[in-house]
């Protein structure tokens, strides 16, 4: 596989990005991994939305030391995303961490990280930034975009936005818009790490960092990325046997596990864009509050829409409001659920079902296109 | 009714309680109030055991300015628990923060308060203390004890530790045993306080309060006794007009509801009774890794179990297994799930079907007992 790994500057700061919001920002950055090769006629990318704590690196690993990408098992030569076909793209989002500019990024205004004078974004800011930089690979058209949780929010995104630059869009476990559920997780997490006296109004960085508070926020996340039956099945109620005799240790697994994770996340991940991109997430509302039908009818694109059975914080109830949306649009959709016991996190580990239905998908998609091209359509 | 509250000192410096640790603790204040006459016989009391956030005051009001209690639709004249037939008490638990000793009360060997010297307590020892109160009433047996969520675990802990104390037993929205989720929804909480620098190891009286840890834990808790449902009921995608210009307000109404929640737990709840209740409630394990049915079997008290649909806390799976054992054991009991939009919160807020059951339940016990009186039994 040929994996390229690329940051490009888009905008500037005389010519900046308008965002949703009617603020504006430039340069910005963008940090993008990109696997297999682009034809000659630009028709085979397809563009790959990560989640929320995800990044450009979804696939290959360019050291020994390095782990593999988040979708490594989707993403490769004869897997389902394959890039002995298709030239795949992932690029981190607008207001991430892990290369594209973000509230830690340098204000050309001050100098200084941005921290909370980065602006508000949203998912379609996310998306522009994206389609800005298929513009700049020359691709009109993206043969798919995918993304699972707050990567199908973005496909979504584009499947309104950029209806006609897309022929097809995939959508795993996610959600028109938070329910106040979602919303209020979210809150919790972004109370934690604003009530951790290191994040200072969001003027940590290059002091301290609010390390406590982002843990927390890291650990509540996880609880609602499992399901009681994976997190019973991991777990239990096995305990740890720790020396040490304070009283509020660790003492289960369970705690144990969460406190890792938590503690684990704090030395990739920025706090600031912990709440900005949270903050996207609950501020998505697909359609802006008219029915989702709407905004997606005509559109000739096909739809492939996953969720899980034991995912209690995307349930597949949003799932099918999404279906539902595309069959009254008299948009081709395919709605699959899958049976799986991991939560949420399935979309990252049940992996050999989704990579079926995104395999079949695709190819039947390449079917339509040759038929199409031979009926002289 | 004839409403009495009480204080009364068990055990002491010299002669303390020994508790399921082994751990030693004395005196003991135990705050409880009371409803109703206890007659001659000493035969019609009735114990309600409160929850994580409760307290002695379960019913009535002693002043105009004050809330009724936390459970006054079930306790009164004419109502489930008919305080014109029973004597009803409810005290506030072992380690609790509303009259009985706990963390906050001065330690005899310091004349400070407690904090984390406060021994490790478990749900047996709180029920401990509640038999001791007992006894002090001169009551020997119990015509029923019941409780919702920690207070359902006591009533199950009555039910192993004095089945010859009591005649019936209410088990409403509980477990035998927290699930691993059930922990970490706790330990997040907990993490929240320790993580707060004002807890300071736990020894903040009178310096400081973990005010924004705590609130947090509080927080994270409302969430999980509600329901999606009941959540979007509630406050939908309902926005606060706010002033402030802070990207990080409140603005979903929802936010607003848990700050405000979270804040105004802060003024009544001590966080190390926090880290106490939670913990004792995570330890628990009512059969001790026994199954339940061995230790609860030959017992003569019937037992009514209530569980609520939407209540994804403790969902009613735990309470069929309670079932189980009892039907197992040969334990006379009735189950009922309720269905209620308002997750686990739903005992204290479903109130009419669940009144039904209760008093049902105790009136036909009283046939019982009439029955087996005319029969000569």
């Amino acid at each position: 596989m040929i994996t390229k790994e690329g940051k490009i500057v888009l905008a500037s700061k005389d010519d900046p990005i308008v965002l949703e919001s009617g603020e504006k920002i430039g340069p910005v950055e963008v940090a993008y991994e990109t696997y297999g090769q682009l034809n000659e006629k630009k028709s085979n990318a397809i563009l790959i939305c990560h989640a929320f704590s995800g990044s450009a690196h979804a696939a290959g690993k360019k050291s020994q030391k390095e782990k593999p990408g988040w979708w490594d098992y989707m993403i490769g030569p004869k897997k389902p995303f394959d890039t002995d076909k298709y030239f795949v793209i992932c690029s981190n989002v607008l207001g991430g961490c892990s290369g594209t500019t973000g509230p830690s990024s340098i204000n050309p205004e001050t100098n200084k990280p941005y921290a909370l004078d980065f602006p508000l974004i949203s998912i379609g800011d996310m998306v522009k930034v994206q389609k800005m930089l298929i513009d700049h690979f020359g691709i009109e058209k993206l043969f798919c975009v995918a993304g699972g949780s707050m990567g199908g929010m973005q496909s979504l995104s584009w499947m309104i936005n950029y209806p006609d630059n897309i022929q097809n869009a995939i959508l795993i476990a996610t959600a028109v818009r938070h329910s106040p559920m979602q919303i209020a997780f979210h809150e919790v997490g972004r109370q934690a790490i604003m009530a951790d006296p290191s994040w200072q109004g969001g003027n940590y960085y290059g002091v301290s960092i609010p390390a406590k508070g982002l843990a927390i926020a890291r650990m509540l996340g996880h609880i609602t990325y499992m399901s009681e039956e994976s997190m019973e099945e991991k777990f239990g109620r096995q305990r740890k046997d720790l020396k040490s005799t304070f009283k509020y240790n660790a003492d289960f697994e369970v705690e144990h596990y969460l406190r890792y994770r938590g503690d684990t996340f704090v030395k990739r991940f920025d706090a600031n864009t912990y709440l900005y991109l949270t903050k996207a997430m609950d501020n998505f509302d697909a359609a802006n509050g008219k029915p989702l039908e709407e905004v997606i009818k005509g559109h000739k694109y096909r739809v492939l829409i996953i969720s899980f059975t034991s995912d209690w914080l995307y349930p597949s109830k949003h799932s099918k409001e999404i279906v539902k949306a595309c069959k009254r649009a008299g948009v081709d959709s395919v709605y699959c659920e899958i049976n799986s016991r991991y939560g949420h996190d399935a979309f990252l580990l049940d992996l050999e079902e989704q990579a079926t239905l995104i395999r079949n998908f695709l190819n039947s998609s390449a079917k339509v296109k040759r038929h199409e091209h031979k009926s002289g359509l």
